[in-house]
């Protein structure tokens, strides 16, 4: 250690997922080169006595400059995105980079590392959207993927333009067994959708509220038991996102049990939203149509249960950005065309980590290691990342959030820094906030202020995921 | 950090509960105040290149020493149980100071601290074991031992010697709840076995393989639902100790599923013996009577995916030291008394470690970070000795053991430290031993031979549990 | 049959357990003798055409004349609590011989059969309440007993009068095993009432709705699955009596599903009351104080569910017959004196029929089969009285009610022929009404009004419970 | 009653679905017109003392002349099958009519009515099979055809001739709950089935066992799962047809218990078959391949326990006759063409009900009770048939199987009556026989032979299915 630091973290205290330590934190090469009780002083300083010292999040599921198909676009691209996500507190994105059917996977991954390239103040990696698993896809260009860093894919049970059915999931969980990859799943039953929504649409029922009514939990329930024996069937693991809540936490706690390596993701939504905020009056409500829909109070408490006894591993936001009062966001069809025809999602990709922190952490639901660990450790090993991301450890490049844990914020969409019109949070108060970030140890985020260059992430390939036990 | 260290640990591969990495471990007056990619010289130099480096293990579950109701007599004492537990890569042991009815709760802990004065070469707690909760012992002693250091204890619902009443647990439990202390619980329903017993009994029954018989995993269920509802009545967490299969196991998921904070350990004869080891003939069998008794395969099973699953938060050996061809030891009772008359327990201090290292790690069942958060950190954690013991972090302890990962070693009693004249794992092949173990920085066991002295362990006073989800 | 009928009942819709079907009844010498299209005109002959002609009740779960210890007096002896039932369209009534501690079981029997002799307007049997299991009354008195005709027990795990421990409840089971008996199991948790009573006592909390705060579902949850679990180790069937909500279901649930042949009985209270009808201001709330209390709108669902479902194989009144407004009712500890010093117990022997009826079959929330089949059939099958009672066939006995299916009845006290000074169900609706009622062919209600004579009714040596799936 | 008598049976000992009791019953014009406990003399009589008197089987799920797709023919036609259906004490009978893709329903059932008219020697109702649900068949043949008599309809998740796909059953369970019809579900996944046999067929595993192996149990717990989610979206009963074992079983009793109504049928194959026996060396094996597959001895046991505690409704044959050594029969593919050209199915309409009396009844496994309701009273009141099958009661037609409970009988192929060359259960020994039958009056077989003419049997038109609770 004859070389001097670039920078010391002094006096905080680091959290891991598993401990917590008053340490001293040394950088060299934006990565963590040392842990001490005291080191000696750096060309950098930050004082972080009192402040809690965490690894930045990995937010495992957003979506920057998606195209769709329905004429709306994404308010958010590489640039506003991962901006938004570092004055969160988190250091790391994996958007996806959607196949388009017929589309080659290797167009489409070259298409979004143009979309990327230049624009992101923090690293990224891609999830692979896989729509159309040609024999091509499976037998040349994924297994070539995942050799380059594109080890985790998502599959869908729903949407039209992006559905597979049972063979196709199967083929691509057996892709994914033979590569070492890891396959995410939407799972909403798109027959039941499609049903209900064609009788509420022919009753009338068209207002935002009726996005629940069609897409209800049975929906869900199913996909998620059908994707787990699928799974089952080919013996792989996977990761079922975004659940949202008892009923399809109740199949993923049973095939744990029968031995089946499921994880699950949840996301903010699930517990801070219910139905009742799509029934807001007038279109209101559209500005919290996500898919699958937020539920009850019930299901808010099934979510905090699954958080504190590990039904869940990871937590994301499921940042989908489309802005409300805008004819290429959530009125895209128009405000009279009816719930059918808003774009799915909403955005948090800021308000994640404060979220769940303040509700989570303060309120003495989960532990400050519980926390790290959802938004940060088991994204960063699910995916590969490890141990370059998600921990505080040597060698682990220097990605860490800095957090007040006192300090009492209230959000509001003009604070947030993505490009959407709106928050589904605003006014809520939280108590903490990330003050500082770093990205392989340059400081990106202080005092409110973006202080690094678009473009100054870089692209990570992921390896292969880690899903022991 | 102008102070040189003591100690540095080089070029080996440090695993926690969150994540492994390679680091230079630094080590000064018996503390870990540095990590880091590479460290200066200092006075002392261990080469672990190519080896594990983790956290000395946390044996949470062991009796040394304790004295007994029918002429037998342990066989490891403070100096021996320790000793053996070092060798096996574990630097904490929590064995138990047990209340004599009638006894103050003060006296016995004296007692003990008299017993393990001067003799043990690892530090050591004391868990308590109430068995004559009295308004004295609950209104006072107990609540100043809990300041004091004390701050489990362990409870039973069998044996006459020490078995509390459904009400008697309920005040325990109100106590716990009050000075944050948490509470132990050995479950098995005392009458269902002393009916069971006498039935045997009459019968004939009277071979070792009927202490199976007499203790069937319905009592054990029967005990830990009575339990954990008096827990939940009380709202207050428990830890059921000795876990031996999926009934047990099922009553304690459905809790937590309920959100009650309930913790569970397993031990390794639930893993590698099953009833059948009781009945090898003769009198054999008493080598492997315990309670509650290993069951049968698909017990194994159960308890495998329970470390798997994360039903189970702690790994103990539940060390019960009784030499088998003794008078003072399972034979205490004559060869031909009956298995009601042999002292319950078998030894297993020194195997525990690289039992499941062996066949959890290295064949892949559960991950390394699993191994240590099973092994070391949670039983620190669950116990109030975190961030001091069960962790590689700066300003822990140094309490290290350095594994080589494929050192090949068939188990024989001879290789052992206790004093027991057999072990349950005669001839059975491990791979990974711990080759080198620091206890506060002092290498205590190096190539097979103890360096520390007697006596140089340190008692623990043990903080408020860590029960947070 | 060349004897002709002494009566016809004429162009009824009899309904058993398994059909309904157009049938006349032919009956001789108080037994049914001929169904049939239609019979040749009798010497009396009563018009059903348009009405329901279903077994009479039986009920197998009520208090009558039984001693307390508090001093407090049942208001309705073996006179009026028989002609409550019958009026309800009950024809069978299984009340308690309870044994007193110290108390010969014998002794007790012949007391309660001078209680009852020469008062009942209908037919009854009665089974034991076991409060003392000594070697006389396990090794002699009982095993004659079950084979005189008392065939079923009832043993309680609450009330220091009555409870028996672990060890008591696994002699009677393994006795009930030996000679073919059924046992009955009060299911709650003694201890965890009684730290819950005295800490709601310490802090004043004494209104009648604490009662319900005192014996949460946790402690019946407890005590069914600990008795459940000491019938799995004695192997032999047991009846859990009123079951109050969901958690004590899924215990029985479970069991079955693992081969355990668990009964399971639950009461009106259960479907009609909250524990909300505990709080009704003053002390009006101790009118509905019974043990387990009724618990919430979600375990009415529950309850609602288990009939459907099968879940429960019986339903009965267990008609606690004390007056309100009466020093030796539910006042006997002074208005004041506290939840814990009122009675137990709440009238509706004569409500049980109509209440079941108007909400579960002319809802549409269960069959008219499985009507017959709750409130007749399974506990005249249960308690060793089939074919003689529960069923309309050849060769049983004419105990016969004929329903007025569309008779809208609006309960009040007033109407009720029971003692007591006031009915749970003051004002409710109901749709349905048993209007004629036969015990042995005679009728003993027509129109509102009773045709039998007191001391009619014969005592019933019940056979062997048949308990096969 | 001034008519006389057509026949009496004298002295038997009736059972119904809720009572065994002593009666002689009195026949007039083909149905039951009196029970009494004496009956004056008649025309004809039957002398049954001894011996059991119950409802005729009514085998809702049988196979006969049913065209197949692959060159195959059923051995049994609408004679043979009825009248082998009668020799084991089945009176009624439901085979399908099955939709061909392309074709109108309507057409399917005038072609089945001409292969069954002037054959059955007892009578027959329809399921249909439902394969082409377009608008035509949805919105006009099947409400018509449901009005008719053929009030349940099955369909299949498997087989590409029959499968529909999720969206067409939400459609047909639409139908059914607006049309008060029962849908019956062959649940098993084909894409997974699909998928498994391609995989074994490259590997050149294509012996008889390996049938069992493509088509695991995991396939049919995910296709009952789903089908009960999309019944549960439609919010209508459906039936789940030869379930397999306990995981599927599961799912069943999972659904009812949250309130579905769900209702579940199991088969012989899956109590006395397993996979094993499609491994007996040679093709020989392919004589029990059927779907699902029987599974292990495992699967047996939760079978009975489903048939006990009431998790199984209904206990059919699925008899599907094709013979073993025949091109047109199982070797239609040839010998060596591998299981997935082997036709699926196996016989058993003739044994169905001795086996589970011998195995069931006598052996104590369930009650008479039960054997009746499981074979006869449900399947009647499920599909529309009660009270005139079903039941022994006035006014039911006087379908009526006479026991022999203590007949010893030893299972072969030659005594049977169908035309297939093999039993399943060749040798198998069993307690108890029919050995009188009874259809509208008439006796259609004694001792052996059978009296009855082909075509005596009607058709019946099925009601509403009686689902309620």
């Amino acid at each position: 250690m004859t070389e001097p630091l670039d920078l010391v973290i002094r006096g905080g205290t680091v959290a891991t997922a598993s401990a917590e330590f008053k340490a001293d934190i040394g950088i060299r090469d934006g990565r963590i080169v040392t842990l001490a009780v005291e080191l000696p002083r750096a060309k950098d300083e930050i004082d972080a006595t009192g402040k809690l010292v965490l690894p930045g999040g990995v937010d495992a599921h957003c979506h920057f400059d998606q195209p769709t198909s329905d004429g709306s676009r994404m308010a958010d691209d590489f640039a506003s995105g991962p901006l938004s996500a570092a004055f969160g507190g988190t250091t790391t994105v994996i958007p996806f980079a959607c196949q388009q059917k017929g589309q080659s996977l290797r167009a489409a991954v070259s298409d979004y590392h143009e979309r990327a390239n230049g624009k992101s103040v923090i690293d990224y990696a891609f999830h692979l959207i896989v729509t159309d698993p040609t024999e091509q896809v499976l037998g040349q260009e994924l297994p070539a993927l995942i050799r380059d860093g594109y080890s985790s894919f998502k599959i869908y049970t729903t949407y039209d333009d992006l559905k597979l059915d049972d063979r196709q999931i199967i083929e691509v969980l057996a892709l994914a067994k033979r590569e070492g990859a890891l396959t995410m799943i939407h799972a909403e039953n798109s027959d039941i959708i499609a049903w209900l929504t064609e009788a509420l649409e022919r009753a009338g029922d068209t207002a935002p509220r009726f996005h629940a009514t069609a897409r209800p939990a049975i929906a869900e329930r199913e996909a998620t038991h059908r994707a787990i024996s699928l799974a089952e069937v080919v013996d792989t693991p996977i990761l079922v996102v975004h659940v949202s809540g008892g009923e399809a936490m109740q199949q993923i706690v049973t095939a744990r049990h029968r031995g089946t390596r499921v994880f699950a993701e949840t996301c903010p939504q699930y517990l801070f939203l219910t139905a009742d905020d799509l029934d807001l009056g007038g279109f209101e409500g559209a500005k919290h149509i996500c898919s699958p829909p937020p539920r009850d109070t019930a299901s808010q408490e099934s979510v905090w249960r699954g958080l504190q006894d590990g039904t869940f591993q990871v937590f994301s936001s499921d940042h989908a950005p489309f802005r409300f009062d805008d004819p290429e966001g959530k009125k895209v069809g128009g405000e009279t065309s009816g719930f059918s025809h808003v774009p799915n999602g909403i955005p948090g990709v800021e308000t994640r980590l404060p979220l769940l922190f303040s509700e989570g952490v303060v309120k003495g639901r989960i532990s400050l290691r519980r926390f790290v660990e959802l938004t940060s450790t088991n994204p960063a090993r699910l995916y590969g990342l490890m141990p370059r991301k998600g921990t505080i450890a040597i060698g682990s490049d220097a990605d860490i959030a800095i957090w007040d844990p006192q300090k009492q914020v209230t959000i509001t969409n003009d604070m947030l820094h993505h490009n959407v019109d709106y928050t589904p949070y605003e006014g809520r108060q939280v108590t903490g906030w990330p003050e500082i970030v770093l990205s392989r140890g340059a400081v990106v985020i202080r005092d409110g202020e973006c202080l690094g260059n678009p473009g100054r992430g870089q692209f990570l390939e992921c390896g292969t995921p880690d899903t022991l036990p």
